[in-house]
């Protein structure tokens, strides 16, 4: 038998650029009473927007002007300009841009609606950017949060990407320290000894959809702590959530 | 703050073909101390091939006889000609066919590798399909544990889909009964006000996937019982799984 339990963690203020993200979490537990202790077999999961808007990954529409291709993309698929320039420069390629929704490969080699560049959540006239490197941000907070406490927990950072094929959109990982992205069990065995030739966990895809279903959508709580998956849990920060990206020249649907 | 657990089952015995499922999770959960009782609040997660197998839904593969199309594809893919007939067999249309990969829809809908047939956890020569009507699947199980327990959990059945993009599986519905398969906020507000555009949860997938972490693959577990998610349990059985499908005519990746 195995079991795991996710919580969210309340009492998070509104986060500001150049704040302390690890501290204020640190804070944040301290003044739950139904909050565990950090622990080293803990992962918590953090709604990318509380990362990017630490470090200012932010941009305020009023300074962004439009080049002549984001024009006619945005005539095209009718929305406003400047937030279609904003979603070209945050993109290596535009993917699909069809029925007003733009589909492009980010910097990062995220492929994903707008760029995952957001306006839920941004103050008015802003929109909030993808953190610049999921993976760094990661590590820091979690090196942050080492030296704050003596615990390193798996730190995991989501954003909700739509999916091909299928309505609605689910947490994936777009940056993890400490936490196995993906459990391979290709070449292991099933319960009869089958050899397994397919199997390959995304961890990291799993842990940040359950995180999602642990806080309302407009509860103003980013952060979930969850227990129980210490297995997926290392001491090394390990390879990040880079790894979960497929390289275009293997990918069928680029 | 929220919170939920999923916890496997352990004890259940190998499916055979006819068997009474819902009462040998009766049993199951009888004899594990550790289980809690089943309630309208939990939502149980049982993965496909036990379904399939009570069903019947496996294919002998000394029985197929591939057509010219099957051995084409075969050679191309380097496959075996009768797998690739299975395979065709529970398919509307092949999406990809490249780097010995075969993706497909199914007669379902469900765009997969090689229509969900497996031979992982099947016995020797032989092929598990998907159930035939997994929503219906999910109903039968959910009314049948109703009458052995006087309770209606959420039933939702889980298989492993490869992604477009992203390397690894994650578990999907692939058949739910008293699910909200789709949590809908377009049209409501975030924390700040602000009316949310885009945010459409694919619940359904989300609660696949998360069961599939409170497991090992190699586990003999196929059954997850989630308890503090009844935020999505519905007396009725609702629209099931296949409201998540996206129809061929808006998806941008067929």
């Amino acid at each position: 038998v195995t079991s795991f339990a996710a919580t969210s963690l309340s009492g998070l203020p509104e986060i500001r650029r150049g704040e302390d993200l690890a501290k204020l979490i640190v804070q944040a537990l301290d003044a739950d009473p139904s909050a565990k202790a950090l622990s080293d077999e803990q992962i918590l999961v953090i709604a990318h927007k509380v990362i990017s808007k630490s470090e200012g990954a932010v941009v305020a529409l009023d300074g962004v002007t439009p080049s002549p291709r984001a024009l006619e993309l945005a005539r095209e698929q009718d929305k406003d300009p400047r937030a279609v320039q904003v979603v070209l420069d945050q993109s290596q390629e535009i993917v699909r841009a069809a029925n007003g929704v733009l589909i492009t490969r980010t910097h990062h080699g995220f492929v994903c609606a707008n760029a995952g560049v957001d306006a839920s959540n941004a103050a008015a006239g802003e929109l909030i950017l993808l953190p610049r490197d999921p993976d760094g941000s990661a590590r820091s907070l979690r090196a942050r949060l080492q030296k704050l406490t003596g615990c390193a927990p798996g730190v995991l950072i989501s954003d909700s990407f739509g999916r091909a094929w299928r309505h609605g959109q689910c947490d994936v990982a777009i940056g993890c320290a400490g936490i196995a992205p993906l459990d391979d069990w290709r070449g292991r065995s099933d319960s009869s000894g089958r050899v397994l030739h397919a199997t390959w966990l995304a961890v990291g895809d799993a842990i940040a959809g359950l995180a999602d279903l642990a806080r309302a959508k407009n509860s103003s709580e980013p952060v979930v702590l969850i227990d129980g998956l210490g297995r997926f849990v290392s001491e090394q920060d390990g390879p990040g959530a880079g790894a979960l990206l497929r390289a275009p020249a293997e990918d069928l649907f680029l």
